[in-house]
């Protein structure tokens, strides 16, 4: 007998929940349309290479890799992100653009749930535009495609990976040290961040600003503590650019709906700038996250500044259950049956209903007896002489 | 630096490409819903096994294999059907279903162009349904779905697995010997297929129907001579069957939509009785493929009876371009730029012109100027005192 169950960390999607996925789907879909986004499908199965060679790679053992008929070694596509980057910067001949997409990505080490390794997203970039301007547009776009998918109370949590890079490199660690510190502040172990910042000759100031990072989370009033926490010219222009892209938010209205943290320790991955993520408060994990990659094309030979987000359609899934959002599947409406020799009247009459808007299953199988295991609202036998509403 | 190309075989598609694959996808959802098929979403990377351990396997060499974490052999969804069999033997706890997915399905083995490694497929199965009308209703729909998608005369040509299998059957050859006459007379070497059937003791009535299958294609009058050719039960059932089924299709107005090939030599996978292809005469590789499988789902340990067909999206694509069918790209509507300081009026401007149904882009850079590199057709400048047409 064949294995009938799944790998961990990966899920089949059954009928109730395919149709809500699918409903969310197209309500973004629209949303993208109307923004003048476009469409853009990457290759799943690329080369281990393109996700490798670049100084922001993922680690390795995140991807699920093998082997081509050629030797080469390929991964499923474990970023959206970067290949969108490759393709706007070896395919698309163009300055700019703003382009959207659904597709998977995969990541081997989560371990399912919240955290699954087979990703569905959703998820737009804006590309070839800078500025506080552009990165307000992309949140406040963001906010909008939560809500758009059903969400209540969408929050963007907003940072600048420029303000920790600032103050680390104000004294002077390596940028291995400087992931280290990093890692440890992630992992709440402030003793361990000291003693490294200690060493590599940090000063007061500095140990108080990186021991300060966790209470910097708020509304606009942490802008202030963070900028007097610090004189190094990188982290204070994250602050400032932050101050710009709250004002520009507040001005069209989301004041309720975004925060800041500049003490957001994220990967320093590829992101060079403004930071996000966005959170309902029903889930502990954002449901959609993104910022600002100027380099990211660097390594496809192209400058390309770039800001995008993506949601994780099934964390919004559990989302709108959470927040009761959840629409009823949709009933059949109409179930029609026939006799040996009336198909053409059945077909006729099943089309007759479909162009009505009725949802309606013709069966497959001959005689009235076939009606009795439908649950559909409306029955119909249909004969040569004609229709019979049952 | 990264590498730029993809692996031989998959395909990124741009923006022209990928709206229109998005339009096909939406008219197939519509159908589908609107005939009561419920959505459902395989995991794309599955175990190995749930392919291999099967009689039915699919050749291993056509699936990318990898390893998981904990030393499982892993396969990324080299078809939809199985992944859908046993979610419906295993999942789903209904006697009856009609599904519907739209996934990607891959194959190690193909070269790129028109068999690409990478299938986007949209599909239907009818689980838990046997007989005439409801393989001629699933390939009713298969031709309804390939107008939907935009093609112009779409041709079902229509097989019956049966038919080969008992003229084979009755001259005692065992399965693997019937699948290797098979290859034999898919690669138009009668010769081989000849001698082979010879030495397994086949006599003259056996060699002429098997030489006599290539001219067995036409419309409804191929039945009388397929029937003369055998008197193996299992073959002229084969055959009243196929009758059967072009009497209804014939009655719901399918008549010039169809064909019949008896002399069909597909590979003796899992379809078990019924098969089709749908064709433009465009192009040469069928757009859609499809038919019954009765004992599939035994291998996950349940019977049910079904019958499906999946079109290839990219196909689809190809198809409709050589056919002149293709719609030209939506022109960006409205471009709206702003003064800084004006970023409520001009958000509010381009919410107001979405919600006239017009695709509108706010640009990320402020000043007058931004608008000279857009192409839209109308372009708006926003400032504190109000909205200019520029």
């Amino acid at each position: 007998m064949a294995f009938c169950k799944l790998p961990t960390g990966v899920q089949d999607i059954l009928p109730a929940e395919c149709r809500i996925l699918n409903a969310v789907k197209e309500k973004l879909s629209a949303a993208f349309e109307e923004n003048g986004y476009e469409p853009v499908l990457s290759a799943a199965v690329d080369y281990y290479d393109t996700y490798a060679k670049t100084e922001n790679a993922l680690p390795e053992e995140r991807m699920f890799k093998f082997t081509d008929g050629d030797g080469k070694i390929l991964v499923l596509r474990p970023d959206a992100t970067l290949s969108i980057s490759r393709i706007a910067a070896t395919k698309l001949g163009r300055e700019r653009a703003r382009l959207c997409y659904f597709v998977n990505k995969w990541d081997a080490q989560n371990a399912g749930g919240l955290k699954s390794r087979e990703i569905i997203q959703a998820g737009v970039e804006r590309l070839g535009e800078s500025g506080a301007l552009s990165d307000a547009q992309t949140i406040a776009f963001a906010v909008d495609c939560a809500r758009r998918a059903g969400l209540k109370d969408p929050i963007a949590e907003i940072g600048h990976v420029g303000y920790l890079k600032g103050i680390l490199e104000a004294c002077g660690l390596s940028s291995e040290e400087a992931e280290t510190v990093r890692a440890y502040i992630d992992a709440k172990d402030g003793l361990n961040a000291e003693r490294l910042l200690s060493q590599a000759g940090a000063g007061r100031e500095t140990l108080d600003a990186v021991l300060a990072l966790p209470t910097l989370f708020g509304g606009t009033e942490v802008f202030d503590r963070a900028a007097a926490l610090t004189q190094n010219k990188t982290a204070l222009a994250a602050v400032a650019h932050l101050r710009e892209v709250g004002r520009i938010l507040t001005d069209m209205g989301y004041a309720n709906n975004i925060c800041f943290d500049l003490g957001t320790v994220k990967r320093l991955s590829y992101y060079s700038g403004v930071v996000f993520s966005g959170f309902v408060k029903e889930l502990g994990v954002p449901v959609l996250s993104g910022g600002r990659y100027d380099t990211l094309a660097d390594a496809f030979g192209k400058h390309i500044p770039a800001v995008g987000f993506a949601m994780g359609l099934k964390r919004v899934l559990v989302a709108l259950e959470r927040q009761g959002g959840l629409p009823a599947a949709p009933q059949t409406d109409v179930a029609v049956a026939c006799e040996r020799g009336a198909e053409r009247e059945a077909d006729a009459f099943r089309l007759q209903c479909v162009k009505e808007g009725k949802r309606t299953v013709f069966l497959a199988s001959y005689g009235k007896e076939a009606l009795q295991k439908e649950d559909a609202c409306e029955k119909y036998f249909v004969t040569k002489e004609g229709v019979q509403k049952i």
